[in-house]
């Protein structure tokens, strides 16, 4: 091959409902790689459930999917007209209260945790808590664990503070695999122009998010204000350290947001990002629905200005260079 | 490498208290591989502490040890004066009743599970139980997916109708990892002459034990007597399908073999090859206390008769060849 990072499409973050149907999209939407979640509250051994579903659909379509590693999964599946899945967790719950599960979940394939939800963790604060007291004394010992094996810090949900001390006291890149920044849109998940530069300045990864309440405008956000927004980062942050983590939940019912936002840490309802009157998921912007609305993306970024390396870059090369140099030992 | 089985040493069983003297007598020993137990009685969740008790070792000790996980693991560790070790159940407990988690272990690096311990499993008999009604529905299927995925069907501890059915219904040969002939030594943990040979006439390998409940004149069991009851045996089903599996339990304390014996499937005390007189481990004979007694084995072999080649294949070239076929996918 040429340039190894050359044309290949890797979305950052999908947690949809797993079907032949999406794997097909996948395939005919030439997506190369894709980072799907695991766990949002699971405990280690409920996660390993989620594990064994995976596996029962490795070994049903081959064809179209595999477990991906390493960066040269991603160079594989693109090869085969494949699509190489890896794995990461929202939340930190399947290591429990346990440093020896870090190395044990990224035998198993585990390739990014974030080191909180949007509630409080054993590591990390999240979101949408009043305070931020910062990383935890485990949380401490986490990073540096995952440092040694190569799964990667993900602070999407975390909050401000405890955001800035994973990106100084991790002693590798991290990533923020799927949030915008809140100057474009100024919602809690969205990140601060501090966060991101610190991010980004110490060779860490942002996902752009296509999840509506993370959009401008929400559902209503149009391709070209997307585009403008990842073209003004770029201005910011430099474009080698911006990709795509869409947070598409395809074919999901409400249900699993529900789950996604409570788990069972509450009786009461907590709406998230929605509202008592938009309880559920929000409807997708029409340029971007599924697998197969990259090229929509892509056409959008050349339009805004950036040129073909840039694009290329954006549209995955940014994340395999960042798999290569993440994901094994250091 | 000229024959790639030449002159490796491989020890098929092993459950000691491990300890950095114990991995440093295996370098001394020419011990390049060896099959170590992960559990007798823990559930999924327990396991998973063995081996991140393992892997705090390998980070420890990297100068040597390593996970093995194929054939080819073995030669790197003798090219590098390393020991390989290999992960072993000797009893089902771990999956659970979950045939997804077979997958998963075998990623996390277990290569061989007996379907069995003493007792009635979910899968098979133990040689304890007073009727053996053979493989059970859940048996099956786990063996057709320990067959897919390679990891290897153990019978070590099973009782007799389950042994001949396991080898009549894998699709790959099984193995034996750590008993006797019984027509050398009628214990009940001792194999009949008709399951040896269905064992080694498939394909299947058998491990020698020294274990002295296993031997004939138990602790004062001559090494003559052992090797001649090896060179009967490569009489009567070919040297090829023999190797060693030697038992050590090394440095453990009395309260392991009670822990192996009653788990805590009893409130009474079952002294299993023991007695009330005799509870704890036996001593072992005077020529094999340790890895650094491979060698009065390799000798002894040679004095009963089998030639360079033989000798070679008993003392791990047998066993590498099986790990060459047996490990990974069919």
């Amino acid at each position: 091959m040429g340039d190894p990072t050359a044309n290949v499409r890797i979305d950052c973050l999908q947690y949809s409902a797993w079907s032949d149907d999406i794997f097909d999209e996948m395939a005919r939407g030439g997506v190369d790689a894709v980072h799907v979640t695991i766990a949002y509250h699971e405990t280690f051994r409920e996660m390993v459930l989620r594990l064994e579903e995976w596996n029962r659909w490795f070994e049903r379509r081959p064809d179209r999917i595999f477990l991906g590693r390493t960066g040269e999964d991603v160079r594989l599946a693109k090869s085969q007209g494949r699509t190489a899945i890896f794995f990461g967790f929202q939340n930190p719950s399947p290591i429990e209260d346990d440093l020896g599960l870090i190395e044990i979940v990224h035998t198993l394939g585990v390739r990014f945790m974030q080191l909180s939800y949007n509630n409080q963790s054993l590591l990390a604060t999240g979101c949408y808590e009043a305070d931020d007291p910062g990383i935890t004394r485990f949380g401490d010992q986490a990073i540096a664990e995952m440092n040694r094996v190569g799964l990667v810090v993900d602070m999407s949900h975390s909050a401000e503070r405890s955001t800035l001390e994973a990106i100084d006291r991790s002693a590798r890149p991290i990533a923020i695999t799927h949030a915008n920044p809140a100057w474009w849109h100024p919602a809690l998940r969205n990140k601060s122009d501090e966060v991101l530069r610190a991010l980004t300045r110490s060779g860490g990864m942002l996902g752009f998010s296509l999840y509506p309440h993370h959009l401008l405008n929400g559902s209503d956000c149009s391709i070209d204000s997307f585009c403008q927004m990842v073209a003004d980062a770029a201005q910011r942050y430099g474009a080698d350290h911006l990709g795509l983590g869409s947070d598409l939940c395809q074919s999901q019912p409400d249900s699993i947001v529900e789950w996604m936002r409570n788990g069972r840490w509450t009786k009461q309802r907590d709406f998230g990002e929605g509202s008592a009157t938009q309880p559920g998921f929000p409807p997708q912007p029409g340029w971007f629905g599924s697998n197969l609305d990259f090229g929509n993306i892509q056409k959008g970024l050349s339009a805004v200005g950036f040129d073909d390396a840039e694009v290329e870059g954006l549209m995955g090369g940014n994340w395999l260079r960042f798999f290569d140099d993440s994901f094994g030992p250091a």
